[in-house]
């Protein structure tokens, strides 16, 4: 962890959207220990991946504001006063915004928008943090991708990500708010959605092993990174700290690529529980895969000295003993 | 003209959204002599574009019909039986998406979303062309700019336009319907709006040349490319009748790119009226200025056999010939 990165936030007032979600839950928890005064915004909604229980150990010392970044006028009002936002609320399902891509469009395009409008309105000078995902790029021309690499999304969700990617940068540019945004790639952990499986595979195969259930997995050569949600949070940390990052983009990425039966070989063996079997891949699955895919973080770690720490074998233990402990507050077994 | 690109829309329904705006009206004649049957679509939203006169002298041989792309009910049933769709309806002023960016995004967001899924349920076999802008690259990495340059738009309008232009290829690539889009750079020519400043600054000098009035340049040193509408009708045309361009995006550009100094000179030759006077760039302007641009249309020459054949000096004459014919269909006289 960086101290240095941790004092900047110190009696400083931070607004999470998404804050009781997965990245924006373990964030309050650094945040606090930082000593931010720690507003939280969620809508709760179902399946999104927001949960109280996110925030059990440290509910005295956060607020929580349950609302919907869509309400402009409540979110008008939260903006004001903090000093950093990070703006995390977001709809990532990309089976749910190929089902309802107007949906999608209201919350990661129009209420991004709004937000931007309500600081630029009401707080100019506050820094923004916004969450992108790498998943913007689509299918790999080469690999590592780096920033410089053209985005091809493969769903409305990327789309409509890569627009409020470019909302916070140009508001950046032309208003001088100050805004950056952190494309992360596949993150996990602790805190994670596992209740379902349209969002992540990883958080449905570790509830799978959990419930000693056989993991099906297609094809499995496909290579990914994967980022452990601590050092997730340490970029987000260094990128609201550092003005070096104001109208950036920074790839994250993981220790080092893997394909998916090392993957789901290394969960089994973390979790001591669940097995795992090979198919061939559906063919409606394959339309949208994008084959091998791992980033190039270089760029981060040259301005901002980030690089990924914590190795996925001990990321995986970290998270399985999470998720043995509390699961009850995650799932509820078949 | 191409004769075999005309070939395929005989007998043919066509739809064009925007249709009695610059781009769409000059299309429709040009369907309407390949013997196309052609309804228009345009909302006539005030200094949008959209003229009646700009088919006056086709009126007996198009259908139109007033509507909002944004009306999702109204477009649910004009896409049906259409055999080509040529969308070219949207907000296009890059000052207009600044001061309401809401809007902006309605139109070429939302409104294109709903369009494709009204296909998608009730056309599924249309083909359609996208209207998208050049614009979308922002400032130049390098020049002549290809459809490989990194796209960093530098207003809202471009961040939507983007968006739209990757719902149609995505739903070209996820559902089947076909799908391509044209990065116009810079058009001009009979039928564009000059009614005011805000959408194009070259209609806005041809009014000003005509009306031998003073025109103001910036700087005037900035190298643009400007595609006249015949040709850019032209690439409509093929990529409409092309199956090699479904899914694809393709540059436009112009014969020949000039600096400013050099476009308004020829414009004051081609108008016989008019001056012009040269001054330092604005701050406000100066932030969003993108430097030299041009496109390099080596992909659609190679994929359609597009390239542009009107000289500057031959598309401004026709312009200027056409406006003092019919100036008071466009503007009156201060």
């Amino acid at each position: 962890m960086s101290a240095a990165a941790d004092e900047a936030y110190s009696g400083k007032n931070v607004l999470i959207t998404g804050g009781l979600g997965f990245v924006g839950s373990n964030l309050a928890h650094r945040l606090v220990d930082a000593g931010a005064h720690v507003l939280l915004v969620d809508s709760l909604i179902d399946d999104y991946g927001g949960n109280l229980f996110n925030i059990d150990d440290i509910q005295d010392r956060v607020r929580v504001n349950i609302a919907d970044i869509r309400d402009q006028h409540g979110m008008n009002y939260l903006v004001r006063g903090q000093d950093y936002i990070f703006n995390l609320a977001g709809q990532v399902s990309h089976i749910d915004s190929m089902r309802d891509p107007h949906t999608d469009l209201d919350i990661n395009c129009r209420a991004q928008l709004s937000l931007l409008e309500a600081c630029r309105v009401n707080n100019p000078t506050v820094k923004l943090v916004y969450a992108s995902t790498t998943q913007i790029y689509g299918a790999p021309a080469s690999l590592p991708v780096t920033e410089l690499h053209l985005r091809k999304p493969i769903d409305v969700n990327g789309i409509n990500t890569m627009a409020g990617e470019g909302y916070h940068i140009l508001y950046n540019n032309i208003y001088g708010l100050r805004a950056c945004a952190i494309r992360m790639t596949r993150t996990y952990g602790p805190r994670m959605l596992v209740r379902h499986s349209r969002q992540t595979a990883l958080g449905w195969f570790v509830r799978q092993a959990l419930d000693d259930e056989e993991i099906t997995i297609f094809d499995g050569r496909q290579v990914r990174d994967y980022t452990y949600i601590d050092d997730a949070i340490e970029a987000f940390m260094l990128a609201g700290a550092s003005d070096a990052a104001n109208g950036e983009v920074f790839n994250l990425g993981g220790a080092e690529p893997v394909n998916l039966i090392e993957l789901v070989d290394t969960l089994v063996r973390a979790a001591g529980s669940g097995r795992y079997r090979i198919v061939p891949f559906p063919e409606e699955r394959r339309r949208i895969d994008i084959g091998d895919f791992y980033a190039d973080y270089a760029k981060i770690e040259s301005a901002l000295g980030w690089r990924p720490t914590i190795a996925l074998e001990d990321g995986l233990s970290r998270s399985t003993a999470y998720y043995r402990k509390h699961r009850n507050q995650y799932w509820s077994r078949a």
